[in-house]
């Protein structure tokens, strides 16, 4: 998906701008509010990330499926810092960052874009994704990926996920997901549905 | 480098054992602690980073060059969050971090790998990286290649860098290098040559 009127159809812009190796054409589907197709191209890796609802999730062709990975410890846990540099977003972002890596998590890493991180979910290669403050179009491909290879998106406090809220929570399962959002500090930017203000 | 027996020649272990895509061989050469050759190898990339002194630093064989970014606030820099969870050493590690992402700089990263992180600085796709309790054979390799790129190496409270210490700043100039220092709360983990305790 594209923000509208937006002139950057790549996720992970600033990765682009300095040709750090992770940059997405990120492009999603949805019927109803229901997510029909999926398609994440990692272009420097050349990796396509496909996903059809129902169809499972492939890159390349090959099929792909969520770690199966269920100790905490042994976790590897995307996130990012977000663009935002408010104190008290930034205030919010670390304290959840140090209360993840301090359970102690195996590892935290950032891709720079969350499309790249939700396919790093959808592949095994990390156990989790999370963050708030993320667009719709950013994470609507990639939220069919993780849930097509076998895995859960929530909100970043429990409950389904709003992919409006600029909030989310992917993971390799239900058990590991409910672990990470007992350390996130979460809190509400404005959503991608709301009404611009004059 | 290796470490004395060591069984992990790859830097980037974490990375490896999650097929994250960040994977390297790093191998350094010195001669009376003078870096003479550098091989780091980013294995999933298939990239094959080169240097001898005085000889230039080489990916695949093109020549490499640091950024000529001398605004901090356009500046990639890449960081790590360490294997330490130590409290103490990780309030270190997040109060730098977090100083140096609001200065503001334009992006943190971290690959999960000190050798690929200062070939990212050799490349050009980062500004500078720095990094407390890292082990020579992690940066030996790396830290000619900086040099033979243009770029400069210090220590996180300024001064020559040395690679013994388990403490390295590189970046692709003195400016940008000393205004991250301004930022960097430093300590000072066991030397990699101090006498092993009994």
């Amino acid at each position: 998906m594209s923000p509208p009127g937006s002139s950057t159809p790549i996720d992970g812009t600033t990765n682009f701008v300095h040709a750090f190796p992770f940059v997405a054409v990120s492009i999603g589907f949805s019927v109803n509010k229901q997510m029909e197709f999926g398609v994440v191209f990692s272009c420097l890796e050349d990796k396509m990330y496909t996903a059809r609802r129902g169809g499972g999730a492939f890159c390349n062709g090959e099929r792909l499926q969520v770690s199966s990975q269920e100790d905490i410890q042994q976790a590897m846990v995307c996130t990012e810092f977000g663009s935002s540099r408010d104190p008290e977003v930034v205030e919010k972002i670390f304290c959840s960052l140090r209360a993840v890596l301090s359970i102690p998590t195996h590892g935290v890493r950032g891709a720079g874009t969350a499309a790249i991180n939700m396919c790093l979910v959808a592949s095994g290669c990390a156990e989790a994704y999370y963050e708030i403050g993320i667009h719709v179009w950013d994470i609507a491909a990639g939220a069919l990926l993780v849930t097509e290879a076998g895995g859960v998106l929530m909100d970043v406090q429990g409950g389904p996920v709003d992919l409006m809220s600029r909030r989310v929570l992917a993971a390799n399962s239900p058990a590991l997901a409910e672990r990470l959002l007992q350390e996130i500090h979460s809190f509400c930017p404005i959503r991608d549905d709301a009404a611009p203000s004059l």
